[in-house]
């Protein structure tokens, strides 16, 4: 690759990505309109070569925004940007390219990141505060905004309101397939809708965030309402995802609220905790739930999907502790790549966890067939079922501790040979 | 693999490791023979065929004895042994076996550990709370330890003051060559000597103690004094490697001193603050080190030997702690496998960590090329420079960050398809 700087890829994409995961959902659903939202996409040539990079959404004016990032000490000038800017609580504009991180690029990466705020609001027509952004790709090489120029004014004028899947391609890195998810539900009497997309798919392990996930509504939030909703859903659901354990500098989520549904009668909601948002709330989470184990069903070279639960631990805390610290035992994943119902690797991952675990009182299964019980191998558990079981591209562990009332859910992917091609020999 | 259950190997071993690692070290050490220590080595057949699988060193009476272990929940059978035993601080023999962990083998395992004593108790001519014990290989398998009978007996006889290479062969699992490391060193106006020997390969991230490595010496230490200089001594070595972040169940760290140069003159030596100790302390460092670099040199798959210096942080801990995110990081390990100095995906693992870091301050160097400083690319580096330094057997990453005066190395490989063959594909 003349020309290029090395070592500093986050991932270089989708051309690497030749097949899509055995494991990418095999309905897609359809992904209505949302009021006050407007999508667009272009190549913008920020790296990649014929294939969409940069993503405009253009909110309707009193759009409520709401995000969650990485507690990365080294976040890039996006997350930077859009921390600032989040407790204004309004949006018009979301900016996403894929292809450079704009991460680690001192302080011309936040010249950038104005710039680019600067050319979008010209576009839309609104203030650099309410434009929102986000870049994921190369970390280290510097941004270059004046590709935006002319590009983001000629996407405000054709967005419009489909277009979700061209969306969440635009914004794919190494992924193998576009990831949207989408509810509808009732708030007050009227029907809202609440629709998002993400990217995976590697150096995942969200930390209060994700990699980049945007969720849109034309519900009528409150920003504090949102991001009270925004700030505990991501807890069970981008949040108990890893792919390797590696935390992005760039992760972001965030949701937007126009309140568009208000004119057909939605009741306008200021805070989380308002009873007539319990099915929204469902909802709300059901679609950050349907993204996230999206992206653990993308992880690089993932052949497997791993949901881990652990059971029985003292507390919730400790149970997500002891969960994480399974699905990121490369013995333990490279064991269900192998298709090995490598119990012993779980018992290795529980110990050193370092949370309260009593070696005598440890019950352990794979898809439902419990393979250790109380400290030592369950006698009479079948080789061939086991073995059969473990062909499945769902693998189930489940970790029964037998102290408490503590339990949590994590997935997380297998670890493949793949992952080290992606990852390692993509230069060559 | 007919008859062998399923889901319980932590490696099994020697037969798949057909080629030595290529960072196995040239020059082996004489080993010479250690007055009050005698080896022997044989097949008990615990589980493989074909090679030596048992080892039984006997000590003279006086003999003391210290040890760190791991900090697992889920500690092994031998572990809680030698643990409860130590408080006498008294050894006559040690009885090491591959194959078979001992681990998560419930009341089993303890029967079978004070089985295995009280058969070297009398093979040696001991009580059983002399023999220390430890065991690698298998979790969960029951350890059958009446397949000692006989043996220990056998190798009591012809047990003899030679012998290093044999031993640290017999305790192999997945390792591809036999680790052991010696000095000689002045103690008052005697000459006493340190030989240790140790074992890898893969679940390997000592916390307090590593895989199994036992160290002998004929310095008359009191066990207090023995056991201060074990413990200082690990910090910097041993707990400084990491292969795959997996703490074993098994992390057992012995010393012995035999006090047989008392005889030629060396002072009896109850503290570790004793002044006379200094050489000796160092010496004995210096067998720590270097076998716990020759574990990283045996690592799982290794091609690339990986020294990672964290300079500049606010604390010694803090730079452990950022070195250890660095050093276990699959993105970082792969791209080392992929020859590539990719470092964003350092300033990744720093972010991560959740230690003071200062995007802005941080520098980063490959092999002594600066590649990255105050928070951005070093403008004036070479990428032909840096790709020609990559293809080195041994690999420095050195990071500084510019806010303080800690410190610290940990040495670790890189992750390549092999690590991934040898935890997967096994049983294929």
């Amino acid at each position: 690759m003349p020309g290029l700087a090395p070592g500093i890829f986050l991932s270089i994409g989708a051309a690497m990505s030749s097949s899509i995961s055995p494991l990418a959902p095999t309905d897609v659903p359809d992904m209505p309109a949302i009021a006050g939202v407007r999508l667009a996409t272009a190549e913008a040539g920020i790296r990649y070569k014929g294939r969409t990079d940069v993503l405009l959404a253009v909110m309707d004016q009193g759009t409520a925004v709401a995000g969650v990032f990485t507690k990365s000490k080294c976040a890039s000038a996006p997350v930077e940007w859009c921390r600032k800017l989040l407790k204004g609580g309004k949006a018009r504009a979301l900016v996403v390219n894929s292809g450079n991180a704009n991460a680690f690029t001192g302080k011309t990466g936040k010249q950038s990141t104005a710039l680019t705020a600067a050319i979008a609001a010209k576009a839309v027509g609104c203030k650099a505060s309410e434009v929102f952004l986000a870049s994921t790709g190369v970390i280290g090489e510097p941004l270059d905004a004046t590709k935006f120029d002319g590009v983001l004014g000629a996407l405000a004028e054709r967005a419009e309101g489909e277009g979700w899947m061209g969306a969440a391609k635009a914004i794919m890195t190494t992924d193998t397939f576009p990831k949207v998810a989408t509810r509808t539900v009732k708030l007050g009497k009227a029907k809202v809708t609440i629709s998002g997309m993400a990217k995976g798919a590697g150096m995942i392990m969200p930390d209060m965030a994700t990699m980049l996930s945007f969720v849109f509504t034309d519900a009528p939030l409150a920003p504090a309402a949102l991001q009270a909703l925004l700030k505990s859903g991501v807890e069970d659901t981008f949040n108990a995802v890893t792919i390797d354990g590696d935390t992005s500098t760039s992760d972001t989520l965030l949701a937007f609220a126009t309140g568009a549904a208000a004119e057909r009668g939605a009741p306008k909601i200021s805070r989380a905790s308002d009873p007539r948002l319990k099915a929204f709330g469902k909802a709300f989470v059901a679609v950050l739930a349907d993204l996230a184990e999206q992206v653990a069903r993308d992880g690089e070279g993932a052949r497997k999907l791993v949901e881990i639960i652990v059971e029985g631990a003292v507390s919730k805390a400790s149970a997500r502790k002891i969960a994480m610290s399974i699905a990121n035992s490369p013995l333990v994943k490279t064991a269900i790549a192998g298709e090995d119902a490598n119990w012993g690797r779980v018992v290795m991952a529980v110990g050193k966890a370092g949370e309260p675990a009593d070696r005598d009182k440890l019950s352990i299964a794979f898809n439902g067939i419990r393979v250790a019980t109380r400290g030592a191998r369950d006698p009479s558990y079948s080789e061939t079922e086991v073995s059969e079981a473990m062909t499945q591209p769902k693998i189930q562990i489940k970790v029964s501790l037998g102290l408490g009332k503590g339990r949590d859910r994590v997935l997380t992917c297998d670890l493949t040979k793949e992952y080290v091609t992606i990852n390692g020999d993509y230069r060559s």
